[in-house]
């Protein structure tokens, strides 16, 4: 029977599949026995389970590269890690062998402890480690009745399926896209949650809060999912289909239009020149941004080089990285952006950290940087040492007052003089800019600019700061939004005072590469973005649709709007 | 033999008495076994222990009252909740009865055990919560120690003894004072560190950061604090004594001049009127307050109602409280803040709430409370039912957007013409207002404060956003000083907007009490203060010594400083 539903947009795009429904809480079963002579056969059972999630999960890790492997990884990580867990696995055998019950029932059992361990410890992390607790046992679980052995086959896991689930979590993103589900509905969630942003970035079309999704959806129901409408329909009619074909031939011209867009200048209608970096974070996306034409490397996040490893990178290793950036740049600058660590990050490195009640307000950055002057002198002389080999920039994110800025330039110099004595051939001058994400910093930066050659907004910390609300939090998730009179304030006052000193002004977070932000940014004065690559054709397209000088133009009205619907109906008449 | 070492002033105070050294981790001891026979009398041992501990935490917890008590409570639930853990308690007898070792050694294997899964767990509360562990595993030690059955008699716990110590923690503090303790001197610390903030409130001197303290400091060695100065003499001599005398005469002349000013007004030099008013969480606050003469109650946190049970508290509970508030200020002012939880404080309390990563920008204040309506709604009942009685504002915390106050507004509207309805009698008209706390909230004053009747400053909540730092995190406690250029602009501007609309504007954060920062936020043209009745005759002392109109005059230089030297410069000149 045809059925129409909606939810929120969170990942635009068409497809049509079979659904495949996903329950929330599969493991709500009741008490297993299992006979005595099969309690070995149920141990080796439950251990070739274990072994194929493990193997799972490996293999997971190892597919993940480019730019979101770090943000992906570690939740892996994390995965792993409680597959690993003594207290988790050690109980299981135990339950099998001495009160007989299933493994799936001991599973269970175990889950619910741990669960309950989780419960009485006060711990805020809670609610996200107890989904992925969750996750990995309903994995597990899974691989229990596959019954052991065999591992997923990837190719026949969701292949043109559409996922119908509950909530979705980011780490199954990845894997989702690889074995061939082609779109995720799901009841719950926001478009501004961390698995939205994820899911726009792999191009996997999502609608989340369809409330009714499980309600109407049966396994192997044919399901059209309009993401870029919100719009589900459930066992189509001919014409559904008929509309269907013809939003997909509208969405593949527009995939072709913007793949001739591939050496065409970003220049608006009236011809400004925008600058479009890409943000990198592996040699893959460097060849990709050189590739797309872009100015240059706007970040490169050299966390990267610090996480899955148990020891630090060495001055040597961390050289050769840089420098291959620089040469497959071929000139064109290459931002390094220092180690940006924080304690909820710092357990996947060989940075040892204590662990704080709120990271995101804690030692992290340039300040963790400054506290361990080792690490932050041999991260400086490899930089150093690649301005030899091309246009090095260095960017120093979570600035907040002026006497950061000025021990990373002193350090920078003093590194500078010992490389030159060793012999080593750097670059003349090189430029240090600082990350624009702490609000005190935004807000000084006229008593701060003299000591930056450059600045780059980062607008997911800055946001979230501002607005005192986690972007990674779904329960504020609508307040976390950039539309807020003073987002747009701040930004405008960077951007304009980055002009008045002529210093270069970038913005390099998600909002760089999200072309509903284009013409507010494009509006508010900024020429310089900085975005993931995948996402870098879109915003040129959408750049060269825009007429810059009518933009500027509604830059007072922008600022007077005093909330966000106002902002939206300025943002309106910008069409 | 006389020796002399300086650390960091904490809070201010002079004290002499004998030392008493706690050595950090008591529990590094050795594998200690016990005889067959010993068991049971030792498992015995370990739960007199177990009790008397239990008991300790018992009693500390009735002790406490007035404004502290919200936040040294949460301390002891949580550590409560450690004591009553089956896990750590289950294992203890076993390690005894089967591999007989000794209550203490089985109880340093317990905490090693948890300890390792706290590590295993990713846990960005690791660090607080072990050093919770190990501060009650130390209780239960000590009392182990006592040899079981006694208690600490408090009156012979530390009377007129000086703690030297490594670290102090938050929930220790209160039960120093009540044991006599005259001072603590720690190895470790930061002034800006939550321990320095409650030992201030409780009067107790405390110098932090004397790194050589437990080098130098032996039991019962004779110790002279100037926590004014931060300066620590060992085995003072004759000359020592005397100067000690002389600055004591000092305190104790200066304490004498505080006491006259119960009844004195609060003005400047040149006249001008400053309203003091009190923060308060329990009658005897209120009562307070008004013997000193407050202007008013600025701050009720109505969290206090809420926290330490299980149920929500009912209309009638609430309105109860608010009436009584209300009559004890006998007309002045009295500022009723609605709820203010979020998920790092709801476990103590009958609101369930989700965990979350960064819980300081999670779903907190205002955002709960239009989260929950129904909740909302019996506050906000209660609250128009107390202004029958005298003169009630309602005070909204954490507003980050126009539309959080318009709804607060309708709902207030909404329940004023219920209650009218049904027949009670309430204010004609209301004043609400909005903390200003959320950075955005202060940037984006001018277009939102057509919906407020009044301003009040959380300083402590603003500053840890405008700075991206934790003030309860001590690793970034130097960060998370005020004296940043942006945080004078923003508390400028915020003041100044309120004046330009007729709104009054008051600060209620720490600041507000602090007689170091009392001259620069005169100088900002505050004129409304909000503090706890402990501070107030000094604040009320600092006042009365300024020169209101030559403090205004030195505003626009305090904006243009651009660094906290320079900030702390033109302070000094204000002197």
């Amino acid at each position: 029977m045809r059925l129409e539903f909606t939810g929120a947009v969170a990942s635009r795009g068409l497809a049509i599949g079979r659904a495949r429904v996903r329950e929330p809480h599969a493991l709500d079963l009741g008490e297993q026995s299992i006979a005595a002579d099969a309690v070995d056969s149920e141990i080796d059972r439950l251990h070739r389970a274990l072994e194929s999630t493990r193997a799972e999960l490996g293999r997971m890790r190892e597919q993940l590269q480019g730019a979101l492997a770090q943000e992906l990884g570690e939740f892996l990580d994390l995965h792993a890690l409680i597959l690993d867990d003594p207290e988790l696995i050690g109980g299981l055998d135990k339950l099998i062998r001495t009160a007989r019950y299933s493994a799936g029932y001991a599973l269970k059992l175990q889950r619910d402890r741990i669960a309950a361990v989780f419960d009485a410890m006060d711990d805020p992390y809670m609610r996200s480690r107890r989904e992925d607790l969750d996750h990995v046992i309903g994995r597990v679980y899974a691989a229990l009745h596959r019954d052991g052995g065999g591992e997923i086959d990837a190719a026949h896991g969701l292949a043109g399926e559409v996922l119908v689930c509950d909530t979705v979590a980011p780490a199954e993103l990845a894997q989702l896209v690889e074995s061939g589900c082609v779109a995720v509905v799901a009841a719950q969630g926001s478009p501004l949650s961390h698995s939205a942003i994820l899911a726009r970035s792999l191009h996997l079309p999502l609608v989340v809060g369809a409330h009714q999704a499980l309600q109407h959806v049966n396994d192997g129901d044919t399901l059209l999912v309009d993401a870029s409408s919100g719009r589900v329909v459930v066992e189509p009619g001919p014409a559904d289909l008929k509309d269907f074909a013809r939003l997909r031939r509208g969405e593949q011209r527009e995939q072709r239009a913007l793949q001739r867009l591939r050496s065409a200048p970003s220049r608006t209608v009236d011809g400004v020149e925008i600058n479009l970096h890409a943000n990198a974070e592996s040699r893959e996306d460097v060849a990709e941004a050189f590739r797309l034409g872009a100015a240059g490397v706007g970040l490169y996040r050299t966390e990267f080089l610090f996480l899955q490893r148990r020891e630090l990178p060495t001055e040597d290793e961390q050289f050769a990285a840089y420098r291959d950036l620089v040469l497959g740049m071929n000139g064109r600058p290459v931002t390094l952006r220092t180690l940006d660590l924080g304690a909820d990050k710092a357990d996947a490195s060989g940075v040892s950290l204590a662990r704080e009640p709120n990271p995101a307000l804690g030692l992290r950055g340039v300040r963790l940087s400054l506290a361990r002057p080792a690490l932050f002198r041999t991260q400086m002389r490899a930089m150093l040492r690649a301005s030899g080999y091309g246009f090095v920039r260095i960017l120093v994110p979570m600035v907040t007052c002026r006497e950061e800025m000025l021990q990373v330039r002193a350090l920078a110099v003093d590194c500078a003089r010992d490389l030159r004595t060793e012999g080593f051939e750097i670059a003349d001058h090189l430029d240090i800019g600082a990350m624009i994400e702490v609000p005190a910093a935004a807000l000084a930066l006229p008593t701060m600019i003299d000591t930056m050659d450059f600045v780059s907004i980062g607008t997911n910390d800055l946001v979230q700061y501002l607005l005192a609300a986690d972007r990674g939090n779904d329960a504020v998730a609508d307040i976390a939004s950039p539309l807020h009179p003073a987002v747009l304030r701040v930004l405008h006052d960077v951007i304009a005072t980055g002009r008045r000193c002529g210093k270069p002004v970038a913005v390099c977070g998600e909002l760089a590469g999200d072309i509903r932000y284009t013409r507010v940014l494009l509006a508010l004065g900024l020429t310089d973005f900085s975005m993931h690559p995948g996402t870098m054709l879109e915003v040129r397209n959408a750049v060269r649709g825009c007429e810059h000088a009518a933009l500027r133009k509604r830059s007072a009205a922008l600022l007077r709007a005093r909330d966000r619907d106002a902002i939206l109906a300025v943002l309106a008449r910008l069409d």
